[in-house]
């Protein structure tokens, strides 16, 4: 029978969208670990200049962006988790959400704090070009109407387009009081 | 290039705990449609007689639980949906924590109803012995110490064990004004 | 200029459907003050047994029964309020979201006392029949599939209809764990 | 009998206060439709910059306001609408709380949009002086003490001179920490 | 200087009211702490039959009674936490408002069962008559106008009385639907 | 016996941290009223640059920082109150959290203004060195690594030291999105 106490990485983030950087961090947890538990957070957002998709198209991209990498879903968590505007149990909501996991993977110094506080083991991921891959630059970039498409996986590039991303974002910047 | 406009099937429950009738109608859409979606709803909700298990715990169950079954997880989308409290409008609130689906599957009255008011086609599924797999039903046996191993695949036996869920049932039955 | 400082009396309900005995509390505050302020609470909620309808439909059936009943939109406010989960201050969160009132007109001891609570005049309606005219009562008759329709406004039947209310009550209560 | 089944315009807003810009927009909606639905946004907010007015003291603006115009209320559904906080999901939201209608107005990009991706007819109101007519001009102006009163109706004049508005804007914007 | 790392002990409850068992409880906890820590749960219910009080008045009783039993308020903490809806971390919201405790004191199985799974030390408290000091059972008396007063310091019964309490729950036991 | 109904002086505040301004405040409001409300506000929020330190830390800073000064707490109610985010009733939620009082003390306007509105008397607080004495001054003292010592009670400097505070501040500046 299967053993169901593996190792696994837990790997938080708003993914809006999900870019190659993400990726790359996917593929070290893999390789450090049985299995990643990618947690989309502030799911409950969506239209807004800091998080343009909705959870089902962030969880789209993520599931697309890795058939694309040949990378099987078989050892990969996709776990929506809506905010809890409480900072101090946040790291406990999430637990409360994901399978066991071994530790968490973060480059950003407040959630490593928290995961810290909450006495979970937290390592810093590998450093990628974060000039290149970073979620708020590529927002602007598609603001913008400046070249974005380098910076994620093909199958994100695709979705975008199916739901119309760039206009919407757009749309969302001319909002009005 | 991989098409990413595929026919997915949704299925909408709690899944406190994922048993053999949820395999059978996981196995009954994907020999349907191409992906199948599994929305576990009431995330927010654990420890209580209806819901005593966490998001996790729900999300592992369902993983092995496929897993042990021989299906790709590269076919299946697992996604945790918290309460909205808004019954006129849920079906809109799940619609956006998913990718797009073609339709969604219940036997359900009720459910069927909120899907049919908010424009979605919905389909019953295939009869089984909802006798034998019944979620309210295991929770039962299990509160009573009765046989509810027959119900539920070997990973949910062993995920329930690990979490030394039996004795939580009985702890939260006991609890006390 | 006309007056804005006008006499107002507050009428809270949740107006599951709006009844005739509703309408003759209408008309009652109507010949005692200037203006009605028709409060619906629990707008948050719909397709439940105790509040089947949805904000949307409870205003509808409001406006089509007084215009059927030939009372002037114009002396009457319609309001729709949310629940906010707190009793002790819910008073103060009614009086929020509505103009300036006299007094507040109910029969219900437990709302007449928030209201003495906070500060504010009450007063009892003149006695109906609520045997005949009762919300719970009427709901039960609509699931039986007896006669509800003597007990509330022909405006009120027709929107039943239009939205095939009664259908929707007998699916809320076939709902399966 | 008197039809239920009207054309209905919807005109979404947070009228902070009601002005001049918003009744032209009422009158065009009237001259298309047979009714209109007037849903006040962001209903929990008062008391502070964006929304200085609660929803009540913004109701009885608009009651008052229409009368003045001398626009039967009769033909006018004011609805009070609190924030959901979910973008995705906010337009089923408010046509939850209101009758059915038509299609909304709007001059919005960003509300439009949303709209649209909910499958809502949407339709641009007539270009009104938009740097004469706008809300936060008007509490800007207010707040400086300059010359806000052409912009309103007379009866949002008296009602912000009744609650002493202008003094609570200022008192708001000397918050300190 | 004085020393912060005292031993403190938790103790959890609803308090409504606060009765000579609960009083036991803190006696028996300052035998063996430093400090007590008095934590108030579900302080956002109050004018149901379950938590008549609002979390001011019970405040105001556990001060009063200490002081009546002459019990410096020097060595406890009196803290008022709302509920989070979520079991699952229910334990470190109550810890987040807290200052560090030793361990936590309860004799509910639930509770304890909560207090484990979050990697806190419980402590059963000593068998007090829980026949004679119930909540449930006082509010059940005080409803039925039976003798209550014997089973609360005299702190409590004058509080009540100030606020009309015995009234307030009879109003509530005949809200009608 | 001993009375309850003693003239009660309330002081709100978020006390992030409590620092000699505050303390002079708690003396002063002793000086005129037989007890002291300290209501610590927006007790949800923790881990922020405006809100840095949990409910716990900050009910915590105050009980010792009080013990330090030698003011008994025999007088003193601490009370932890969550945001309730209804401008126009959070004066009301702060009074269903507290024991009755006299009067509340503060010098900021737009609390006055909501305690006015409200009914409530107000007074100002005695002018104190507020260049000196300053939340938001003394969190970006430490931020900066500058001396902020000297503005808090010792008691508030060795609380800081125990839970890592300064760094936990540097954290959360760093916050990238």
């Amino acid at each position: 029978m299967r053993r169901i106490d593996l190792k696994r990485g837990l790997f938080v983030g708003r993914f809006n969208p999900f870019h190659l950087g993400h990726l790359m961090v996917v593929k070290e947890i893999l390789a450090e670990e049985n299995e990643v538990i990618i947690a989309i957070g502030s799911t409950q957002e969506s239209h807004t200049l800091k998080n343009p998709f909705t959870a089902g198209e962030r969880v789209w991209m993520i599931h697309e962006s890795l058939k694309e990498a040949e990378i099987s879903l078989d050892q990969v968590f996709v776990i929506t988790i809506p905010d809890l505007f409480r900072n101090s149990i946040w790291i406990h909501h999430v637990r409360s959400y994901c399978p066991p996991f071994t530790r968490a993977y973060t480059n950003n110094n407040h959630t490593r704090r928290l995961f810290k506080e909450a006495g979970i083991d937290v390592k810093p991921t590998g450093v990628f070009n974060r000039t290149d891959f970073n979620g708020s630059k590529i927002r602007e970039l598609m603001l913008e109407g400046s070249r974005w498409q380098k910076m994620v996986p093909k199958a994100v590039i695709k979705i975008i387009g199916t739901i119309d991303g760039i206009e919407r974002i757009r749309n969302i910047s001319k909002k009005t009081d």
